[in-house]
């Protein structure tokens, strides 16, 4: 306790006592209260502070709204293809911050993410797209004519990627094998991909293989000679639609698996031309950019640079001028020539003028479409306004992507700071390199999900500073799994001696809940640890500090486990796995309903039970499928009435008590829903008034029957005699033959002829009633 | 913004500018980033306040750990019968209170909660209880003398109760009619009770009634006696325990079925007496108690009030000296008289000397128990220290229980003040009436909950400030279902659009996500009302004004919705429920796992659901159930194999492969066990070890079928022949008789006597097979 603490109390008494009496009169007069201490401030708790960077440390973090309200904009992706790991690492990253600023530190995050659906990766893969399928339609068998284009296609692929120009394969192969790869790939990261491709479809155009496969192998290096001959011929929206909006789904998708919280607010480019436009013209109004000859509208960085109130390049500005991003961020559909009316190399473009093949808008400055940079600007200001508290996205974006968005808000706005804090996620690597296709370290997102459940990715995700490089390899899975298994046999632990402790309570046994020294020290360590923890997302939201904390809480408490015995105490243990729960939930594990523990991953879903539909349904399925086929059978058998009252009472009465209905279709499985407890009723209502009916039709059924067997008896009963037997009557007769017909009557005289044929008549229908009966 | 800031800027900008270059010379040299605008604290955010009842008003809360961590001792309840809604309106507002604590504001909270199962009130009950079940087993038949002890106890009762002596029942009828009955209840709430007991007996005592209902009529006024002629023959401390026992799990269940959060640490009286006398011990060295020549210690409370470090009744000092709470406090087992060795009427037990009929523990001070106040001082400090953040309890314990604690514990302590926040819940008036038995409109927590539910009663205690009276009336109650149902069609119609809109994007159409000026704006109401809702939790946990916020928010979601027709946009809307379930559930609502609505209440729990097995195993005991008796009717029936067949396909198929087992047993329900991704592929490979054992075995067995259906068909064909035909060869005979035994040889002769005994005995055998085998 401080020592000014002390000295205040005593004041405050000291001043108290002399205003206040002793004992009361008794007669209920008001009387003041005692002097209150109000606690002390002691200002020793950590605040939260996030690496920005914009100053490359961590600063502590003040919202613009002054209170809870946290406008953040989250780079989203551009879809043109499935994504990977790299996108996985970067939005479950984003997505664990944000959950700890909403689930822990509370703040009400406005989170805003775009969808890149204009861009020239997505424009080009899906005219190429369209015209190699367009050709391999159109094209079934493979010509000479066809192998010659695809030859000559070759030299033309190697002339533009490689830089070299060869007459022959023989030549190409040769120069390959003269070269030192390492030193090529270093030089060129994409050298391997563009060799393997060459090579594939050498040795495909060296042999005779079927059109599929053909096809298949050599469309690396003939779609950019089909592009270059008819791109501009592609001319349907609809082909720059149908590809992105495909991709969209599947990346939607991804991050469900992922359990990534969905966006407050989706922004696609495609719905923002209007305002990007908009945007573009105020920036030319400030003096900030310039419309070129061709249509196309740019940056002018210089200008902005230059001014007293700007700033260019706020995030990395040690890459001002590095030609390389910034060619590579204008898109491969640019025009680099020297020709093409920027003023400044470094300037970028805010709209480009569209060619043919090309999808376009239209605006003051002609067709065209937005640059990439522009889109971001414009979404995230149109929803979250002028000024942003969060902007996150990969760190490979930050320059010139963020720092050219930077500028064009600023620059439309007249603002210094558009955003105030940037949030770089760092690089995923895999297995100590960097993921790309001709490493064969690629590896999508789908992929990693058969591979590794979604909750042992995120795991290994929160195992890295979110923007620290995070290298993916089979060592860390081997420790996360070891974690994920330690801290399920934790929560299986404690959920079993729970339920131990309350079936013995049950039972009438007395259990004791006297905490003593190990149970308070427990309590104690789970202090200290909840003290970390916060420590540990308040420096920059560390998630590998905050796992490390909760292995040790989890030890501390599986050591008071074995240290006990059997007068274990559960109410600590289970004050432990809450808070754990909590922690990891945070986080983005879904927690069960009790507390006590994640939610066991489903065999039919990554990301936790939706509802209680989806959980059940399954189930229930499972019981109705089993009724329809015991219904089935049982119809098949007229004997099997029995089953038939088992099915209806399961359908009318069991199943229904638990608000579901199963209504019989013919030929087809029965229909399972869900109730409502008015619906229920209703049906239990139409269930009496139909077993009414039932009944009444029963009783009449039953007379008829009756009446029926009445009939079949006496029938029966006059079947049953053999005719062989029907005239042994020694009364009327002395002898018969073999099959009992009477040869003497009882006098001795013979039977007549007439009289035996009369007899023989009876004799031959009750043959045949009696054979009939006993078939 | 305040106008400070442009001067900020202004002065940030111009001396960053001149530190800084423009482009780089791309020679990539390190560069300094421009300078950053760290954002201004505003301070305008509201902090949280609580209304103390140690200054009525609303404090500012500062935790003592200057962190996270929070300490509250929460008075728990005295079990010794049913808890009602006085009870859950209290436990439910602390639990409400304690949840926005913890999972709003993010605060660490160990909860204390005490058991008080040691108490004047249980001893009385358990001791009456078990007196007068043992009278009424003793003496199964109501003798005169039975009857003559009866009409004693009334005058007893009334001599005691009433304060009136009377010698005939006539006598007393007279006086109760001529009195003033509102006066009287005005004077002595529990006049009525009184009245209504001794009416009863008198009722009851004038007629002859059956033994059983006899008793249960008269126990009102004969338990006292009971009581006072051998209560002190009672002293097997069992007696004292069970009773409590019961009641403790009763009130665990209600709490459960309320969703109140279970305590982080249960303390139960009778497991703290040794640290109890320790504490008292601790006090009269401090000089602050002294013990009584009955074996009694009491707490001087003149000698405490006049120190200058300490003040007596904090919370209401206008109620020292009240004797009649005094009294009530110190229980009914007290001795009231003038010799009690106490040194002021103001003085309270610490502990109680034992009388006869009392349970009894060793002390310094000879045999007794703990008083009632010291106990919360002992448990909540053995648990949570010397200092403690928050206390709560029903504001009916604030004097002189928790004065009465606050002065024990500084007294103990030596410091000035034990607790720093005492939040007392208001009372519960029903219909405008004190919740009583007399009035008729005494509610049990489960009687509640048969006629509303568990979300019902919580959205009323929401519905009122925790620290205010509530009225629980049918127009509050109308008030919350109208609210619940709104706040239900809300959820369900988002879920709906959500789902519509979630299909038509599977079938391939593009549906905006385009926010308009209507979606901003709702963003807006949003924006809004996070905020005035975090200012309601900080204004002394506000749940009134959060629920009418949310209301409102819910409000303009619908109208939003009806504004809007078919170009609805979703996420927005999302975004507001995911709000409102995310507030829904800090207040103790369970939430869907998706976010979207609270959890449906199942028919079976008021609380939500608690993990998946307890969810699924209604449904799965009912498919397995199903199956059990499909078998038993099969296995009935020889025929009926395929049923059989099915119901194995069921169970090491279907169900096993959703991961559970049932396990068939003989004349049981089958044992139904969820199952790990491991124990199921166990299953699964000895299903397929079963198997091969069973068509080995069954191929055997068809072989054994085989040998035997060929022995019976031999059997039967033999048996085919009625045995009034099997003579019948005209080779060998010429005549028979009726039954069909030869008399005539082929050849004219008679069949010789010793031939048709021997062809009688083949007969005779035929006969039996014949007969036996179409019988």
């Amino acid at each position: 306790m401080p020592s000014g603490y002390c000295n205040i109390k005593r004041f405050i008494w000291q001043v108290g006592k002399r205003r206040f009496c002793g004992m009361s009169d008794n007669s209920g007069a008001k009387v003041s209260q005692p002097p209150w201490q109000k606690p002390m401030k002691q200002g020793k708790e950590a605040v939260l502070k996030l690496y920005n960077s914009m100053t490359r440390s961590k600063e502590e973090f003040v919202p613009i709204s002054g209170g809870r309200l946290v406008s953040w904009y989250s780079c989203g992706p551009t879809v043109y293809d499935a994504s990977h790991m790299g996108h996985a690492r970067n939005y479950v990253s984003i997505d664990i911050n944000r959950r700890i600023l909403q689930d822990y530190f509370g703040y009400n995050v406005q989170f805003v993410q775009n969808v890149t659906d204009i861009d020239d990766k997505i424009i080009i893969r899906a005219r190429q797209s369209y015209l190699f399928e367009k050709f391999v339609k159109e094209n079934p068998t493979v010509t000479p004519d066809i192998r010659e284009r695809c030859n000559s296609a070759v030299f033309d692929y190697i002339r533009t990627n490689m830089k070299q120009d060869f007459s022959s394969f023989e030549q190409y192969e040769s120069w390959i094998k003269s070269l030192d790869l390492t030193k090529e790939k270093q030089l060129n990261p994409k050298f391997g991909m563009h060799s393997a491709s060459v090579q594939k479809a050498i040795d495909t155009l060296k042999t005779q293989e079927p059109a599929e496969s053909f096809y298949e192998k050599i469309q690396d290096i003939f779609i950019p000679t089909l592009d270059a001959e008819s791109g501009d011929l592609v001319n349907d929206p609809e082909t720059f639609r149908k590809l992105p909006a495909f991709w969209e789904k599947e990346f939607d998708k991804d991050m469900a698996a992922l359990n990534v919280l969905p966006s407050s607010v989706t922004t696609r480019v495609s719905e923002y031309v209007p305002e990007i436009v908009e945007f573009v013209q105020k920036i030319i109004n400030n003096g900030y950019a310039y419309a070129a000859s061709d249509g196309s509208v740019y940056f002018d960085t210089i200008k902005f640079d230059r001014s007293d109130k700007h700033e260019y390049a706020k995030c990395q500005p040690w890459n001002k001028g590095q030609l390389d991003l910034i060619y590579d961020a204008e898109g491969s559909l640019s025009d680099f020539s020297s020709s093409n009316g920027k003023r400044s190399p470094n300037d970028f473009a805010l709209w480009k003028a569209s060619k043919p093949g090309e999808p376009q808008w239209e605006s003051p400055w002609g067709k065209g479409r937005p640059g990439w940079h522009i889109e971001c600007s414009v979404m995230a200001s149109d929803i979250l306004g002028p000024n942003i508290d969060i902007h996150t996205g990969g760190i490979d974006l930050a320059f010139p992507h963020h720092d050219n968005e930077l500028a064009q808000s600023e620059a439309c706005f007249d603002n210094y700071q558009w955003v105030n804090y940037f949030l770089h996620t760092g690089h995923l690597h895999i297995e100590g390199q960097k993921m790309s296709k001709s490493l064969k370290n690629f590896i999508t997102i789908s992929e990693a999900l058969e591979k590794y459940s979604s909750r042992q990715l995120r795991l290994t995700f929160c195992s890295a500073q979110w923007n620290n490089q995070l290298d993916f390899k089979e060592t860390l899975l081997v420790e996360v799994k070891s974690l994920e298994q330690s801290l399920n046999n934790f929560f299986r632990n404690v959920r079993a001696m729970r339920r131990d402790i309350v079936h013995r309570e049950e039972s009438g046994e007395y259990v004791s809940k006297k905490l003593g020294d190990k149970e308070k020290q427990l309590l104690l360590d789970l202090a200290h640890y909840e003290n970390s923890i916060h420590e540990a997302f308040c420096d920059n939201l560390s998630t590998p500090a905050a796992l490390k904390n909760l292995g040790e809480l989890v030890s501390k408490s599986n050591l008071y486990i074995a240290s006990i015995g059997s007068g274990l105490k559960i109410e600590p243990l289970v004050d432990v796995v809450n808070y754990v729960t909590k922690i990891l939930q945070i986080l983005g594990f879904p927690a069960r309903q009790d507390g006590l523990g994640w939610l066991d991953e489903g065999s039919n879903s990554n990301t936790g039970v939706a509802n209680r539909e989806e959980l059940l349904m399954p189930y229930v399925k499972c019981l109705s499928n089993f009724r329809d086929d015991v219904r089935r059978l049982a119809i098949g058998k007229a004997s099997n009435s029995e089953f038939l009252k088992l099915t209806d009472k399961v359908r009318d009465q069991d199943i229904l008590d638990l608000n579901i209905s199963i209504d019989d279709r013919n030929e087809q499985a029965s229909l399972v829903k869900f109730l409502t407890e008015e619906e229920k009723q209703e049906y239990k209502k139409l269930i009496v008034e139909r077993d009414q009916r039932q009944q009444e039709k029963e009783a009449k059924k039953l007379e008829q029957t009756r009446l029926r067997d009445a009939k079949e008896a006496e029938k029966r009963k006059k079947a049953e005699m053999s005719p062989n037997d029907m005239f042994r009557n020694t009364e009327l007769y002395l002898e018969w033959d073999q099959e009992g017909l009477p040869l003497k009557n009882k006098d001795g005289s013979d039977v007549t002829k007439s009289m035996m044929k009369k007899l023989k008549k009876q004799w031959d229908q009750q043959k045949k009633l009696h054979s009939e009966y006993f078939e």
